[in-house]
């Protein structure tokens, strides 16, 4: 697939900060990029993949089958990539996206233990085997991340047993082996910091890899 | 992925006469076969593989593509298999499926030119690999299938345009090579016949090559 654009990612562990980081960062890529720059994440305000995301979330569904859950992801994915990624590259622009195909990999094939490369080839068939420009890593500790949660949403952290932790350890642990596979494409940001510091790093990442878009 | 029980999918093109087929079927298998036998059809009762299919099939989704329909399909599969075929399959019944994974594969990968191979990759990580053990295929020539559909749903036929014939024709294609690429496992049966010959030949093929079953 031959692309205009430049496709961004920003991935991470829950808890990484991801929202307060994209936040900071919108209004510097807009005022430096060349281009135009959106941000968006799944499903994006696209239609179809709204009403994916409702039976995905849907609380009565516990029967869902994890490989039933991953192809609903993808499928999702799939719809905001045809109407809302792919016009925006086509159009030449600069798009940041929350969140992509590392994440099914990490949370469905690691953390959900259907298999990583198993979630990567089905996603390969949602994407048509686009991947992104660069892809920016959030990184923390599970442990870090997990104290985040739980001081934003404490009722809702009381409910993680240990079960639920060991679901974030293998998510973390799978991150970490995408890391390792794909060194030119993902860089590590250490998560961990005070959030000028990681929003500064995510600018000099940008700048030093991406150096063509910069004013 | 080891199952009792015993798998049988029926295929064919539309209009090749499954449904009646299989209503006159049921009965003798329910009579002739040493184990229970169930008939289903994706999303045969599953309230998930129901709520996608309001999704598939909502008229207002003119922007679906082509790989969300397939993977939202396969979703469906996934489901349907986890909660009907393969508890019916652990207690050792006769499950027999209208329409599985070479529905996909002819009408996704052939029909909607996304590729037999990348869809039937793909469905293979919806039901693990499981392939059913005999899958009867009702052939009838494209014209005939047509024509069968003019009869039944004369309005509705009245929009098929030259591209849809197109789009049949291509079904028809991607059906003929899964026949080529799976002679054990896939049976044609010549179903421009009479009702009752077609329905005979199939009793004939499902005793030649599953003769446990029979009492």
């Amino acid at each position: 697939m031959v692309v205009a654009g430049t496709f961004i990612t920003v991935e991470g562990p829950d808890g990484a900060g991801k929202t307060s980081v994209l936040t900071q960062l919108l209004p510097q890529l807009k005022q430096h990029f060349n281009q135009p720059v959106i941000l968006t994440r799944e499903p994006g305000g696209a239609k179809i993949s709204e009403k994916i995301r409702d039976v995905i979330l849907n609380p009565e569904f516990t029967e869902m089958d994890a490989r039933t859950e991953a192809l609903l992801y993808a499928a999702s994915r799939r719809q905001h990539l045809v109407e809302v990624i792919l016009p925006a590259l086509a159009r030449d622009e600069v798009v940041v996206c929350d969140r992509f195909v590392d994440s099914s990999v990490a949370y469905q094939g690691g953390g959900r233990q259907i298999g990583e490369e198993a979630v990567l080839a089905m996603n390969q068939f949602a994407t048509g085997g686009l991947n992104p420009d660069l892809t920016l890593y959030l990184d923390v500790p599970v442990e870090v991340g997990l104290a985040r949660i739980r001081q934003h949403r404490q009722n809702q952290f009381d409910r993680l047993d240990q079960e639920t932790v060991e679901f974030h350890q293998r998510v973390s642990a799978a991150y970490q082996r995408l890391l390792a596979a794909n060194p030119e494409r993902i860089i590590a940001i250490d998560a961990t910091r005070e959030l000028a510091e990681v929003t500064a790093e995510c600018l000099a990442v940008l700048k030093a890899k991406l150096p063509a878009l910069w004013q």
